[in-house]
This record gives C-alpha cells, structure tokens and sequence, in this order.
C-alpha cells in the first residue's frame, strides 16, 4: 500500500492550473514580491512539486505572460487582420485585442505590468514593443490610404488607443467563479471600437 | 557668532520645493515604501527640519495629491465648462485635464496611483471618484442632449476616456530640468480631443 500520509493536498495540477494559481499571485503581490514559497502555499503543494513542472519563478513568468503575447500576436493572423483596406484591418484588430484582454485579463494584466530586468522581462517587454509597432505600422498605412485623419500622429494615435484599452485592467474584473461579469465583452469592445474610430460625437442630423 | 558647522545643506526649503522633492521620491519608491529618512536623505536635510515644515509624511501626501485634485477640480469651474452646449463643456473638461495631467505630471501620478487605506488615501480616492462622476454627469447631459451618441453607455464612455487621458502618464516624460518634452502638451491635448469626439477615422469626402 502507497504511504499517502501527508496531510496536504494531492498535486493534481497540470502546467495550466498551476499557472492560474501563479498569475494571480503574481498579480497581488508582484512578480519580485513573489516567492516559491508563497507559490508553494497558494498552490497547497509543495515547492518540489511545482518543480515537478517548472524550473522555478521564471519559467511560470515566461509562460503566463507567453501565453498573453500568443493570444495577442495570434490576432494579427487573423482573416479579418490579414485582408482588405487597412482601417477595418485596424478596426479588427483593436476589436479584438480589447475582448483578448477582457478574456485572458489575468495574463494581460500581469504582462503589462512587466518592468524589471530579468531576461524574461526583457523579453516579454520587446514583444510588447512589437506588437505595439506592428498596429501603429497598421495604422500609419491606414492614414497613408486617407482612411483615417491625418492631424493624429500614427504614433501618439497608437499610445493613446493602446492606453485606452489597456486602462481595462484598471477597473474590469472577472466573476469570482473566472467567468466575466459587469458590462459583457462584446459590450466594451463595442465602445472601444466606436469611440476609437467615430467618436463620442453624434453623427450630424441629415 | 552662530554655531554652523553642521556640514549638510542648509534648509532653504519652502514647503512648495520640498513638496516637488516628496513627490518625486513617492513616486519612485511609492508612498508607502518611503521613510521619513528616505525624503530626508533626497532633500539634503534633518528629519527635524522637514518638520519644521509639516507634521509627517501623511501631510506631505496630502498637499502633493491636494495640489492635483486643486487643479482638476478648478477646470469645472472655468468659464469654458460653466456655460455654452454640454458638449463644448465636455470637450473643454476633456482638453483641459490633459494639460493639467501634463503639466502636473509627477502630482497627477501620484494622485492615479493613491491605493493604501490612510485617511489621506481615501479622502483622495474619493475626491477622484467626485471628479470622474461630475465628468460623467456631464457626459449624461450631452446623451441627452443629442450632441453625444447614445450607444455608448456614459459611464463605461467616461472610463475609457479617463483611461486614455491618464495612460499618458505611463510613458510621458518631461525634460530633467522640469520643462515639457516630446510632442508639446497642446499637441498631446488636440490629439486626445479628436480622437474622443471625432474618432480616428477620416471624414467622408464631399
């Protein structure tokens, strides 16, 4: 008969539990305020045990902020990012990063809140730097295409739609249970979506 | 004859110049991160010397986030945002926070930043919260005037437009020497201003 005397928790995690147990903690208490031993106690499972699946602090870092920077680069493959004129390829793409944020917010929250200089850090930092530049090249070739006002320069237009979307994980929150609560996504990637491209401003009376 | 051989720098502070010295070693270390000994090492002088001029780092708090809410708050009070169609009103309210955000940068910061559960924390926290529901209100007015689209809930409009404005202090910097740097503050509000009533798109040729 096994010896199954220890009084903690059975390690049932996969990578993938363990990693939401790890997000959250590194979103309440920092990625440096974090330890494997606060890991190890969140999780109910022992430091060994969670490098049964992991090297240690780092790797879980580079696959929870790993798997935001897949969701993200994952839309620029998308059809609807991929063809036609460049605004509603842009249009799509900001449609989608808001409801990837909203969807994936704990990930999303814990990459935007990379600082540091660890070599993952540094690495999660550059991917964020070339997403951003892809959809401020995205944008630029729309202004290029006169779809979009040219008195907005492509740069600042794309800090200021980045900063609107991103302010997201300021205020949204999930469901206890993890399912989305308040105001739906489609709901806010609507706003988004329309305040970034139309404005606030009602259409003038025809 | 005076005795002056203390060797350290003599306290020429104002309580205004020390506030700038306060603010900046908050926001580098957060507020409550920061000891009396950390401010008395930035400024060059005694702990008792700082208070000569406050009673603690609680009041410094208080006038440094003071100073910025003074500011916004003073906006609704301008005669661009006391009279004329709601939205103007609005537009003025949406210009104007921009350039206080930016011209107060390092008071606007830590006041974005204020958490913690001091009595100067949540007597700011909900100073803001006044702040964003009057902006909020006023947004309701122009909905209800027809002068804003109606499809865009006012409450989550004004989060999103809040979250764009205040996003700017993530990356805007000014020069060492307290001067504003990069695009000029005017440039940076006209850009917020189009794109929140206007949108990015371009207008339909004629």
């Amino acid at each position: 008969m096994v010896d199954n005397s220890r009084t903690q928790r059975r390690d049932s995690y996969t990578v993938d539990t363990l990693l939401a147990v790890t997000v959250r903690v590194f979103n309440e208490r920092g990625y440096d305020g974090t330890s494997m031993e606060d890991l190890s106690r969140a999780a109910g499972i022992t430091k060994s045990s969670i490098y049964h699946h992991v090297r240690g602090k780092e790797e879980l870092l580079r696959l929870a902020v790993g798997r935001a920077l897949d969701h993200l680069f994952a839309i620029l493959d998308e059809p609807g990012a991929a063809s036609g004129p460049a605004v509603d390829r842009l249009e799509h793409v900001v449609r989608r990063t808001t409801e990837v944020l909203l969807l994936e917010l704990p990930y999303v929250t814990l990459l935007l809140r990379v600082r540091g200089n660890t070599g993952t850090e540094l690495w999660a930092l550059q991917r964020r730097r070339e997403f951003d530049q892809r959809v401020s090249d995205l944008l630029a070739e729309a202004v290029g295409a006169g779809e979009l006002r040219a008195d907005v320069e492509p740069r600042l237009a794309t800090r200021l739609l980045f900063g609107m979307i991103n302010s997201l994980v300021e205020w949204y929150r999930e469901d206890p249970d993890g399912s989305v609560a308040g105001p739906a996504v489609q709901h806010i990637a609507d706003a988004v979506t329309t305040l970034a491209f139309s404005g606030l401003r009602a259409a003038p009376r025809r």
